[in-house]
């Protein structure tokens, strides 16, 4: 990122009318935007929400509460805007961009962005979810959403995904990547009761060791035991960081996207504003790994961006300070008894 | 609160196109919500911050970083509309109605609530911060304010507040009425240096031991060792426990009012929405001691009701949930199956 507009903005941030970082992570976030997009105030007024669907042949082993033929249904309820995340981008003034990636039914609608790479992923159990050219495949989708974005002028970012089966694939990208163990990688996703949960991390320790992914090789882990929106999810953020737009990471499976892709290319990081804390366990874990920290501690396990969502407002709040608070000097306020202080 | 609402909420939010519960917090409010307001939706539309403004004797002992000054500096910032919780609730919508409640120096301003009980506190290292009737007479000015902006149709409130020295109080509201030791309670206010932190605890456990306020008696702690803001915000708090309107509780010294309202009547924690949890390292006690759980954390120390203003939007997040969204019906989107879940 620019030293030169942080630099700027910290400055500026120091002459508005309270003590010097008082404002804490709006600071922050202020520095890292001007940093990103190396204006001390960007525009960020054009919103996205970029939705990558896709579905998992994992279900067959039976991992999730609700049955495959939930994604497509959630599909066509995110275009017809009857969905959380509708509802949370219309209040932050976002828009909805659904990608279809690899959702296994046909689908079709004027609103969807058809970009099907495969009808589902394999079983991870029994092969590996993908080949290598369709995990690239997918990220060059996601790099290419994002372009286009740009082009019309969307200026800062959020992930989103749907596809029945994700945490699964999501727990053993984060077992696969860390030395966390599966026990504390995996959760309930949707809400599966304690003999499912346990299943599940059958499912996942069983899928480790049929795909041998190698740890040192983030396009590995992603292809053998990844999903094909998170992988399109992985381009979000890569593009993100291509062109230079900041990027909102949603929760647990938005953050195995991100973990994948700061492992691929850790600069990405920078690009990168965490949104809220999962109550799905292991994404605190994902958010270690990358030095990152929510603001949102809303026990939400919900997915589709809904959280990154949220945070709309927090990047908002941070540039209107930028540009509408007074400084001590317009404003006629006494600054700090600098003998009092550590600054 | 209403029990027969917050089951009709609860069930519409299950009919919603989302696991159960996975809204987490924001389903918590939108209970909470229409429990206080007797209504499944209630329009919160009308927003208000109110910011009790007050000086403190104690700043005699040099507590702060900040002269005294400041105090009324930023009271005029705050009619002008340059501080940063003018720039928080306009973005959310709110408007800040600033209360003089014992600001030294004499003010004027159209805009400004004129409720001066007293021209600051006594120096509380030295006798009392104020009489019992003067804390009665600040409680009282509180839930006046509250009964004309509900008159006015104001439906949500933030607490806010500006008074240079009254981390000490709130520190040592903390200390009296809780176990918490003084070093635990004492942060660093607005950024005072190691030294002037040690200096700030041996103020406050020097009027602790010349007050002896009965921990057993919040009022006595709050006639002794509190402050004409806080004693207003205590009066905000049960005033929106008497006409049943929600109040968004800010940070530290916001919730060193709190802690006095809810041991003058715990059923008004009811009424309370934790907001963000501020970097002043005694706030985690004070919510703890109410059984609260803040929902940012954005390491925040400024006050004013800026942690308050950005929790609007959870507020309009989890009635724009309630009213917005599809149901599983609606949608045409498959349920759970209920032998793989908990619920």
């Amino acid at each position: 990122l620019k030293e030169e507009e942080i630099l700027k903005t910290l400055n500026h941030l120091n002459q508005l009318t309270k003590p010097p970082g008082s404002l804490g992570r709006l600071e922050d976030l202020a520095k890292q935007l001007s940093g990103i997009t190396e204006e001390l105030i960007p525009d960020l007024s054009k919103k996205a929400v970029v939705v990558m669907a896709g579905d998992h042949g994992v279900c067959e082993e039976g991992v999730s509460a609700f049955p495959q033929e939930v994604t497509p249904q959630m599909v066509y309820n995110f275009l017809d805007g009857g969905a959380a995340i509708n509802v949370l981008a219309r209040q932050a003034g976002a828009e909805v961009f659904c990608v279809d990636i690899g959702v296994k039914e046909p689908l079709q609608h004027p609103n969807l962005i058809s970009k099907k790479v495969k009808p589902g992923t394999n079983n991870m159990a029994k092969q590996a979810a993908m080949s290598k050219d369709e995990a690239i495949q997918a990220i060059l989708v996601g790099v290419q959403v994002v372009e286009d974005l740009v082009e019309k002028g969307y200026s800062v970012i959020a992930t989103g995904e749907m596809g029945i089966g994700n945490t699964t694939a999501s727990a053993a990208i984060l077992s696969a990547l860390t030395e966390i163990d599966i026990e504390h990688a995996v959760g309930r996703g949707t809400g599966i009761n304690d003999e499912q949960w346990k299943h599940k991390q059958r499912v996942i320790e069983q899928a480790l060791q049929m795909n041998q992914p190698d740890r040192k090789d983030a396009l590995d882990v992603l292809t053998k035991v990844g999903g094909l929106e998170i992988a399109g999810m992985v381009g979000v953020i890569l593009g993100a960081a291509k062109f230079r737009v900041p990027v909102i990471i949603d929760g647990f499976i938005s953050s195995s996207a991100a973990l994948i892709a700061y492992n691929l290319c850790s600069t990405s990081v920078q690009y990168m504003i965490p949104s809220h804390l999962s109550q799905e366990q292991g994404h605190q874990f994902m958010l270690q790994e990358m030095g990152l920290t929510p603001m949102l501690y809303l026990d939400m396990r919900l997915g589709e961006g809904t959280g990154a969502a949220l945070c709309f407002q927090l990047v908002d709040a941070a540039l209107n300070i930028m540009s509408e608070m007074a400084t001590f000097q317009s404003a006629g306020v006494s600054g700090a008894n600098e003998e009092m202080t550590n600054s």
